[in-house]
């Protein structure tokens, strides 16, 4: 195991190895400039020893042999929109951005993949595909700033899960490199692969606890011609759940289906005009993707859904200009959160669809237990719940009650049946409670997969499970 | 290790065991009744020690402590339709069969979760869920008379993996018994879940190697309100495979996109009367799905791209009934072989979508230089290709010409960047050539992955990687 105090210092030749490979540019170990590696979007901050940026596999190789011969810790990130502090490096280690691998190494229009370094930005590489014709699906709210390395390491979602998957489904094959320096390259080029272990998706998820990831051979599907969608508010949200259910029953599948409940539709109401009346207790915000004639009817018949749902609001947007607005709305609710309180504790709780409402209800009592306003939207589709739960950290006694609220929520998604995370993973955020989530013969055998792959433990340490 | 010869027999206490465990009608031992338990739809035999039925997990759990402790190999089986030998008991050990597991134990409409032993036959779920409006769309060619068990073990493709996806992305949680009894449950009835390694998909297709996976959780989808297909014969194989490249410019993803060559139309055309022109050299049969009115529209789309690629036929069915002959044209394939020859074997390689037309050519070309027939077929779509190399094993020389015509074929597929097996798995047939696709630190990490998992090795002993 790697020191699990933060006393560990660069040696003098562990300093060298780093500047002779990766040159004096990309080799960083001044507060100055590496501060700001230590941390990511949740604000937690450990000071990396050293901060590197390879610029190819070969240097990724040296990078990962020395590291296990020092047993250095290793943390690669990319942007750092992680926001459970997978990216901290805490015990003391080097880090190492990938923004440096940022090539599309290849699209093939004829295969439908796509070969990408991980330093890549979704949304950059979404634009440049979309272009020939072909659709990447995942589309985590990070898509803009968020790289595909940090989109696989974490199995993003996004709200097109629901009728798309998340990024597992969409990797076919990578490149790992191992606490050693070996690479393997396990799926390929082809759509299905059902040779040997799934090392594709074991990989995928595992928050860079298990190998450095240095390229990935992407899915792709053909572009639908087109999207459409509908903003629908209600008076009451046992109403919102009830249309969710009644659009399913009608067996329409819709690309996205997200929620956003009072709290969050008076936030977002303090940014901007709001297209709801006061009354509106939740808005769902949906959209069909498909063929322009097939879509017209299928709007059609989610209308005819809809109309029987008792809206109290129906907003329509047909084609990606008219829909805009709509979807402006969805993503003004992180910055109008902070209209409510200057600091969050944000979760992202994935439910079995049946327990929504109950745990929605619950939530906001434990909210108003708490004093606090706590902000409820996101996946309603997939039963993956965004709680923002707003506070004043600068308040220790707000702070406290904040952190209290928390873990009610997690203890209660648990009672449910649920999962402490759909998307974004474990990190710092939760590594205190997975143990209520996994059972003990579950940690053995992922810490028994771990060894095989990292057997001094190097790999983003202190994280997960 | 377990014993790696088949010399082991069973002591008189296992059999007491086994007997006292699983009462008389569910321990069997004589060869009579034992026999076809050795042997699947590879038609490969090994015979079994001995053959229990459990009823329930209380029995598997003791089952798996027991052969922990006196490392008997464990074969899971259910109906035995693998095609390569993953049944097969060798080396000799205990063959354990789902088939008393047969229970459907919650189908749940609101959290679109259906909860099933590993025994329940994969289309008898699906009826049983399409009556409440649900859907699980995984359709392997043998959906009616395998289980899902062994769906899973397998992580079984099909026909609507185009647009769906495979097994894999319908299992959200299971329970896993280990060597040694213990049980452990990953996953759960949430749609998303990224808490911990992804252990769900490593049990997915792992081929009864880590394992006995004694209940699985799966994600259902709305059903599509309707479907529609056409079968579209060309003169030449370019022409079928521009089609297909056609209809993903259009944007459409199909349901389904299957296909087959001139040497499969000339059998299917001894057992049926065949709709197509005697000049045709490939038929797509594809299939949408929608709601009515979409599908509509999606079909004309469908039609006006198909007709711009010169079509020597094509024909239409709207919905099931008129679907119903198109697709009996699939399914009479693997009988229809068999008036080719009395003998096949079997290979489902999947390539880079791009690489098919060389492939199929050459795999012609294989098949001439072998004096032998060999029938192609499969899911375009996806790039998977169904093999049969169609011979008469009666005459030794004939199979040796046969077996070293599949070498060829899977030499050319490596080549080409694709895999050995794109949903029927390793089983006996590939364990031979499967360090021919994985390297061997993937071989060692999937070591090290089993070794957790199974640390005697006692799994379904012999078979994969």
């Amino acid at each position: 195991m790697p020191n699990s105090n933060d006393t560990r210092t660069l040696a003098k030749d562990e300093r060298r190895f780093l500047r002779d490979t990766f040159g004096e540019g990309d080799a960083l170990f001044d507060a100055e400039s590496t501060c700001v590696f230590g941390a990511d979007a949740y604000r937690n901050f450990a000071p990396p020893l050293a901060v590197v940026r390879p610029a190819g596999q070969e240097q990724v190789r040296e990078l990962m042999a020395w590291a296990q011969k020092v047993r250095m810790p290793i943390y690669v990130r990319a942007r750092g929109t992680n926001v459970v502090g997978s990216c901290v490096p805490r015990p003391a280690g080097v880090v190492v951005s990938t923004l440096k691998m940022n090539r599309i190494i290849d699209v093939d229009a004829e295969d439908f993949v796509a070969v990408v370094e991980p330093g890549v930005i979704t949304g950059d590489l979404q634009k440049h595909i979309e272009k020939q014709g072909l659709f990447y699906p995942p589309d985590p709210a990070s898509v803009k700033i968020s790289t595909i390395g940090g989109n696989v390491a974490t199995c993003a979602g996004g709200m097109r899960a629901l009728k798309y998957g998340v990024t597992r489904e969409y990797v076919l094959g990578l490149t790992a490199v191992l606490p050693g320096g070996e690479a393997i390259h396990p799926g390929g080029r082809t759509h299905k692969n059902v040779v040997g272990l799934d090392l594709v998706r074991l990989l995928v998820g595992s928050e860079g606890s298990l190998a450095f990831i240095s390229d990935i051979t992407l899915k792709l599907l053909p572009k639908p011609e087109s999207t459409a969608s509908l903003l629908v508010g209600y008076v009451q949200l046992e109403q919102a759940l009830s249309a969710a259910r009644a659009i399913f029953a009608a067996g329409i599948l819709p690309a996205a289906m997200e929620f956003m409940t009072r709290e969050t539709l008076a936030a977002v109401g303090k940014v901007m005009t709001a297209p709801w009346p006061d009354t509106t207790e939740a808005a769902l915000l949906i959209r069909l993707d498909g063929s322009r004639d097939a879509l017209a009817a299928d709007l059609k018949r989610l209308k005819n859904v809809l109309e029987k749902t008792g809206p109290a609001s129906l907003d329509t947007g047909l084609g990606p200009e008219e829909e805009e607005p709509l979807w402006e709305i969805r993503r003004m609710i992180n910055p109008a959160s902070y209209q409510i309180a200057p600091d969050k504790i944000s979760d992202d709780i994935t439910l079995p669809r049946a327990k929504i409402l109950e745990c929605l209800v619950k939530i906001r009592e434990v909210g108003r237990g708490a004093g606090l306003t706590i902000l409820t939207f996101g996946h309603l589709g997939d039963g993956n719940i965004h709680v923002n739960i707003m506070h004043d950290a600068s308040d220790p006694q707000e702070r406290g009650r904040a952190v209290d609220a928390k873990e009610r929520v997690l203890a209660l998604t648990l009672s449910l049946g649920g999962s402490l995370s759909g998307e974004h993973g474990v990190g710092l955020a939760k590594a205190a409670h997975v143990h209520k989530q996994l059972g003990p013969v579950e940690r053995r055998l992922m810490a028994g997969v771990k060894h095989a792959f990292d057997p001094l433990g190097i790999m983003n340490p202190g994280k997960g499970w």
